[in-house]
């Protein structure tokens, strides 16, 4: 089985795929696309995601795994070991609401198409997208430290002692965050959790530097 | 049994959650807070969800439930019936991806704190944040309508003829847009579906001039 990854080295949603890929062990195919070319814009492109996003997760049949919080629970299902996602409900739950804190309030706010907007359609300067890009990290980073120092089912990462979806989340989000030179510094529980990930090949082999295409 | 919905009537990531827990037939207190006035940035709020954002699903023994799309999976797992993903893992992908679209693609992008940011920090005119809503809800909706009309796996709803997660999030995208008169004329799948899920109690009994604070 062939997998192939549809992806862009610095695409925070990319970097949660390659690593959970990573953790399931499994092969793929690297293919890259220069967002900023518009090279997930041609008819060719979309006729594997109408949507023109990266990543996409192309199987051997040719059926096409679009979004990438999809593509995660997909990959958890199929490829149980080592999950991604604890037993219980409850941790299941918090899991994802950590996850959906960086996927949902974060990452949708900063990806390219919309700091494109905020610099193009609204003539906003660089030094004001990159405020917004800062605001809408911190908004999320200040209630999910505390969430994470105060919660007993904090551990090595996210939750536990296994890393899983929060983690490829939080993993994607600090690297997208060096961008804008962010400081971790008052969130020391990211930070930690950050540092533990980047220990680990799975993680580490999923940054943007690390990628063929990264330039 | 009781559980208590903190949410808000026009908010979309409430409509979602009232709707899956009225699918569950599952009875809640429907405590009500005006987003406008700050009535989640208050400490008491702030205890229940250090995010400051509704819903927040609470239970009998007090943990609290965030983020709509951790809670909703939440429901599905802990109250199986009626199923809100599809059996295969291929299926739930397809439920999973057209949700994210809009709680990943269009939501975060919309909400009341985004607009409220472009109007307040960026100066930008009333039209202007219009014209960003209505940007965003477009950018998704094309691909979504193409998504929707092309596949063999649309039935009378987003997947199959059983309402689900998708629904869910479709149901309460469409009524938001409404505060900024989008019309549905170039999306004729999602507005059939649209209408479909309107006939069903379960999900207009959740919308938001169906609720004790709608105003």
């Amino acid at each position: 089985m062939t997998l192939k990854l549809h992806n862009f080295f610095r695409s925070s949603t990319s970097v949660r795929v390659r690593a959970a890929l990573n953790l399931k062990g499994l092969e793929y195919d690297y293919i890259a696309y220069v967002l900023r070319k518009g090279e997930t814009r041609t008819p060719a492109f979309k006729s594997l995601n109408p949507q023109s996003l990266v990543p996409a997760l192309e199987r051997e049949d040719g059926s096409v795994l679009t979004q990438s919080l999809a593509i995660l629970e997909w990959l958890d299902e199929t490829y149980p070991e080592p999950a991604l996602l604890p037993q219980d409900p409850e941790g299941r739950a918090r899991v994802r609401a950590v996850a959906y804190m960086i996927g949902c309030e974060i990452h949708p706010l900063n990806n390219l198409r919309v700091l494109g907007y905020l610099e193009k359609e609204l003539g906003q300067s660089e030094e004001t997208v990159a405020n917004w890009f800062r605001h809408w990290v911190q908004e999320t980073f200040k209630p999910l430290e505390q969430m994470l120092a105060d919660s007993p089912y904090t551990g090595q990462f996210c939750h536990g002692d296994t890393p899983g979806l929060a983690d490829l989340c939080l993993y994607a989000q600090v690297w997208n965050n060096r961008r804008f030179d962010i400081s971790l510094e008052p969130f020391p529980t990211i930070r930690r959790i950050f540092e533990e990930l980047d220990r680990i090949d799975a993680f580490a082999s999923a940054a943007p530097p690390r990628q063929p295409d990264a330039v």
